[in-house]
């Protein structure tokens, strides 16, 4: 019985001990700088960014806002693909790399560099006519132990401004460290606690997502449920999600994360690990999972953190057009925003259609004897059609028409991840490529090419050259480029570093032939449109298109998130919410009024804006659409008059002076829309000018509208009022916005 | 006890079904064609095909020769990847696709064509003037069951010539099956037994290999040992080889399995089950490992299967090019052979560098400025050198000087996968494009272009209309391109589908620009220069660059396999075989005497042949360099006189009437080589024509010479021979050949 006792014991500490050393929960190691950690303040002294390496040489930084943490301590660095292995150890090991290299511990600093810089530049187009370029800069020299061998160099470069923070990794000319390949980026960010995020769900392929708003450690059990079905998407992680985060801790600080001036590098996504709160990021992979390929003189995007104790100042921050690269063109004069139409929605509605005929199961380019095939009649970009429009946006003051379904190969387009699915040179039949540019052209506006690539983007570039001429031969100067479905090269995604660097490929032979890009379905934008201004937008986004799907409070969300890197062609101006109409089998609906379609013109900053709908539509509202045909599209001045994120948002913007004014005399405009709540949203107008008279003329929400279900109407004229009425500096409104309803205002100096 | 006697009699049963259940040895069932099956027979009755469905309706071949087994009953079709399955599914099971589509059985017969063709038509380059095309055929249609849901439709396609059979499988225009994934090809090649191969490893991504003699049953054990090192490489199987595939049965039947025509397809490999001794085909993946993406209509490469009872019959075999589709070009008049030599030996051996400066870690193009660097002395393609060898190769008659290390971007070019590793067209500082191009067209000679891609293929298309235009510029008619190192776009091979596209491409657009083409490290070829013979040659094979490395017997093999499909730049022409004399630090010899180097031009059919020594080393023997300058590279007929594969060839040719005299009267030449046997090799000019007097100039080793050692010589002189005497169709020679040695004639008529 005495072994019967020890054996009881023994068994009892064994379990004990395995209990242990299976135990997954244990609290993760928290992060400590130490107290010779460098610091760094914003310029108004308010944010404080802290630097330093931990006790294993591992670099680390926080951030704060006037002693409140924003960000914790987190660590920088990288895991790097090992170096290749030797034939004869690849065939008796089947390993083809070596063990990752740590790239993240290990360091010593060298160098700590302090620099600052206050500035003010113009944009091409914008917000605004001049943006203030402040921050105070560290750069930290780290170099990798001499003793391991691997004797590397990295910066880590932090500009410190009043609103956020940016951060690269900069990797100088170098013998050691050359040519390197990336297993991971590991930067975290570390938050503040179980924080409110508005969120989508982290894919490389795709951005088209409704967002969520939830507290951090609720991510893992919506995500699965929210990620709602895309021609090209692969989610990665339960607790991945893609940026700009915004998010909002319970002292509502606003923090929003992203990424700056991404070039040559894929884009970043952030895994969480719900139990410490700590975001990494996570790069988009190529066709092997390898995550980059670097060559010294090398850098990394800006990796933002945007910090500020009023959403209003999130949307006026200019945080990641700072970080990018002055203009790089010597010409911007062929540059100009561009308010425009489409023969788009009705085929987006399923109204026509952009193919041709029913006659070829498959399309052969150059065999498929179009010439020869019956037509199924529901073509939308037929040389009738198109002239409707040509007549109808001429008429009403539009730049430009954007045509789709132009050209050979649309009757089998979508979803076989065809190679050489378009031409990009061969119209249809009933397009008159010369006839219908030379008749827009008599009427004052021009044509928008579509080049929709399909995904297949090899297949694009041989073609680009050539399809860029043809755009010159017959004065088109935008191109609306697509990339539906999953890319070709197999295996890459949009979101990958040599995606990154196609589209970027195509901006910069566009601007050799003076043409500006509105890119769909690319990677969401980072602030290049500083560089290249010839990109005039993107989508990367959930846009109008998706009708029914898009939840209310998208557009109160997306100011915050999606634009913060460039604009975005989001399509508004629907005035026909009741998409059966122009598709009977079509039972979605806009769930929005017609004052928020309006309002978006305002709110959903875009040099580029689209009036979406169907001439005949704007036909049955003209006092609606006066709006959109008075609306400006590029602007001196913006005020953030209110917004939440998920809630509202209200901005006014004074237009560019035209010239035939005074730049104070400019007219300004103001856009107000709300989520699934009814809800007045009061304001002053105190951005006008003192002493001065205005008109106002007000598009409002009538108590009838209804935005989610379409209120109880006979006619659309029901849902808004427009009125006209005098006010000044001094004034204050109060708008009733339905539910997802809005308003939109012009005010007029008398 | 009885219970006892039944647990183990249950036991007993018990271990002898596991036994039987677990035993892996089993005899596969072997494929039987029904005797319905359809016979096809060659036109001179000897070959014999017979089709038809298994039991289980897969479709199933076999092939004799005078009622001898050259393929047993094999069987064809294909595994296709499933349907892409819902978003919802996937997240919950983690698949992507269904499983796969079972497209190799359950097949019923439909119809049955019959067809033959007897034509003769003429190459622009070749082995001969003229090329007579005979061949019945059979084309079957099958169908797979209504009832399956499937109801597709294939065609399989068999052509038997008196040499060999080719066959493929197309896919009909059809509603139900449009587009498609092949998962894997399943075309059986049942070996009639253990039979002698002379294989190559399989691999995605090189030929690069010295050939292996072996029974099939031998393969598993060497191939691991037998895989030499490459730049870019791919092995897939213990028991995978490579097409061509040479082949030899007990009865001394001459069997070669390849492949002709291979478009918008990756290219084969074969997987050997050495149970069964039936090769399967084994295509190149995708990144995704994905084997094939095929619109319908379609159709796979012709799958060929040469059969001979002599193998000088498997040298004059033109299978490959007859199923070929005939010359897409309307005008070949600026498509030419080309005798050429090149700044490149040296570089290969290190006695002077591609690169030109050693001031760069990397190198930026555009940005990296080369016209401040520091030269380090060794660059090869300098102004002075180039002139040089222009001086030399037009006093020696040569058409062009190829010149390799001309361009910026050499310093960083190899082991790094970098993606901008060259533009093609900007020249370091002391190559000018323009000065150099005026004086080799001065001397009567033109400049060969080079575009080594460094597998960056995605970099090379970005670029390659401005390279091209840059040639027509500078009078540059043909290029040298390179794919050296792991393919970009990621994960592809050199061997993918993807690739076969870009190399084809790249001719096609070539070909605009009426340039000719060279490509090394791209896939072997199949024929494809019947259609576009400005394709003149290939690598895709281990030439004479790896010296040491290459197994004496190679030479003998080779023609029988990789010079199936299309010509090889073997560059051959090396008379100063040991490399230290070039640079002390290379230690590597070309085994081979100065005769047998003289006999490639003959064996080793190219239109594009090179004489690839420095001029320094031909000037020493300017008697046995006389017959590389008299060598003609076009054939009006060829006559192979000897031939066994890995031990010795005797090709006979005569040249192309050059309009001087009758075609008649043209000179022949006779090269011979051996393995690393000695041997005297004998053999009659019967060719020659009868009543006429002709004068041989003989080339042969002396007694002295030793291919593999080089012989006890003081100066090479002493190796080779240089006698004349008359000859007439009478005549009957018996060469002695060194090892690794062999003779080259040179035949006029008096």
């Amino acid at each position: 019985m005495d072994i019967f006792k020890k054996l009881a014991a023994a068994f009892a500490v064994l379990v004990m001990v395995l209990a242990a050393a299976g135990c997954k929960e244990k609290a993760p190691k928290k992060t400590e700088i130490g107290d010779d950690a460098l610091v760094l303040a914003s310029p108004d002294g308010k944010l404080e960014l802290r630097f330093g390496l931990t006790a294993d040489g591992t670099p680390a930084y926080s951030l704060s806002r006037e002693g409140k943490d924003v960000i914790l301590p987190s660590k920088l660095g990288f895991e790097l693909r090992g170096k290749r292995l030797d034939k004869t150890y690849e065939q008796k090991s089947g390993k083809v790399y070596d063990h990752p290299v740590d790239f993240h511990s290990g360091f010593s600093m060298v160098d700590a560099q302090r620099d600052s810089l206050d500035e003010t530049w113009e944009p091409v187009w914008g917000e605004e006519s001049q943006i203030r370029n402040h921050y105070n800069e560290l750069a930290v020299t780290l170099e990798k132990g001499k003793d391991n061998g691997t004797d590397a160099v990295m910066v880590i470069r932090f500009r410190l401004f009043d609103d956020g923070l940016g951060f690269r990794y900069e990797f100088p000319t170098q013998d050691k460290l050359r040519y390197f390949t990336i297993k991971e980026e590991l930067t975290q960010f570390a938050m503040p606690g179980d924080i409110t995020a508005w969120w989508i769900p982290g894919d490389y392929d795709t951005q088209e997502y409704n967002y969520t708003k939830s507290r951090l450690s609720e991510i893992r059990t919506i995500l699965p449920n929210n990620a709602e079905w895309n021609a090209s998407q692969q989610l990665f992680s339960s607790t991945g999600v893609q940026t700009s985060l915004q998010l909002k801790t319970d002292d509502s600080l606003y923090i929003n994360i992203h990424e700056a001036a991404v070039v040559d590098y894929p884009a970043t996504s952030l895994n969480l690990d719900d139990k410490s709160f700590i975001f990494t990021t996570w790069l988009t992979p190529d066709a092997q999972g390898w995550k980059g390929h670097i060559q010294t003189p090398g850098k990394t995007p800006w990796r933002t953190v945007m910090v500020v104790d009023d959403a209003r100042k999130a949307l006026a921050s200019r945080l990641i057009l700072n970080l990018n690269e002055p203009c790089a063109l010597d010409d911007v004069s062929w540059i100009h925003p561009v308010k425009y139409m489409g023969v788009w929605w009705e085929m987006i509605t399923g109204k026509s259609h952009w193919s041709y005929t029913d006659d070829f199961p498959t399309v052969e380019l150059g065999v498929s004897d179009y010439s020869k095939a019956t037509p199924h009649g529901r073509h939308g970009a037929n040389n009738d059609n198109v002239r409707r429009y040509i007549d109808f946006a001429a008429a009403n003051g539009f730049d430009a028409l954007l045509v789709e379904g132009w050209n050979e190969g649309w009757e089998d387009w979508f979803g076989c991840q065809k190679d050489y699915v378009f031409d990009f040179v061969t119209p249809y039949p009933d397009f008159n490529l010369k006839a219908l540019n030379e008749y827009a052209h008599s009427k004052g506006i021009k044509l928008i090419m579509h080049h929709e690539s399909s995904a297949s983007t090899v297949n694009y570039e041989r073609h680009l050259e050539e399809a860029y001429s043809l755009m010159n031969k017959y004065g088109y100067d935008a191109v609306k480029s697509g990339y539906v479905g999953d890319i070709i090269p197999y295996g890459e995604h949009h979101y990958s570093q040599a995606l990154v660097n196609h589209y970027l490929y195509c901006v910069k032979k566009a601007a050799e032939h003076r043409i500006m890009v509105n890119a769909h379905e690319a990677v969401r934008p980072t602030g290049l449109c500083r560089t290249y201004p010839n990109l005039i937008g993107n989508e990367a986004a959930m846009g109008t298109e998706f009708r029914s799907q898009v939840l209310p409070h998208h557009v109160t969300i997306l100011p915050f998130t999606r634009l913060q890197g460039g604009p975005m062609d989001y399509t508004p101006g629907i005035f026909e919410m009741d998409l059966s109409k122009l598709n009977p089998s079509d039972h979605s609906r806009v769930q929005s009024t017609i004052c928020k379609q309006l309002a978006l013109y305002v709110t959903m900053y875009s040099p580029l804006q689209m009036a979406a709908d169907l001439p005949q539509h704007y036909k049955a509202q003209p006092d609606a659409f006066q709006f959109i045909k008075d609306v400006a599209i590029d602007w001196q001045k913006s005020e953030y008059l209110l917004a939440e994120p998920g809630d509202y948002i209200v901005i006014a913007r004074q237009a560019k002076a035209t010239g035939k004014r005074p730049a104070a005399d400019a007219d300004w405009f103001v856009g107000g829309v709300t989520d699934e709540l009814e809800r007045d949203l009061t304001f002053k107008l105190d951005f006008l000018d003192e002493g001065s008279t205005y008109e106002a003329t007000i598009y409002a929400d009538t108590e009838k509208a209804d935005g989610i279900t379409g209120g109880k109407v006979l006619d659309a004229k029901e849902t808004y009022s427009v009125t006209k009425m005098e006010v000044n500096s001094g004034s204050e409104l109060t708008m009733h916005c339905a539910r997802s309803g809005g308003f939109a205002i012009r005010i007029q100096k008398k």
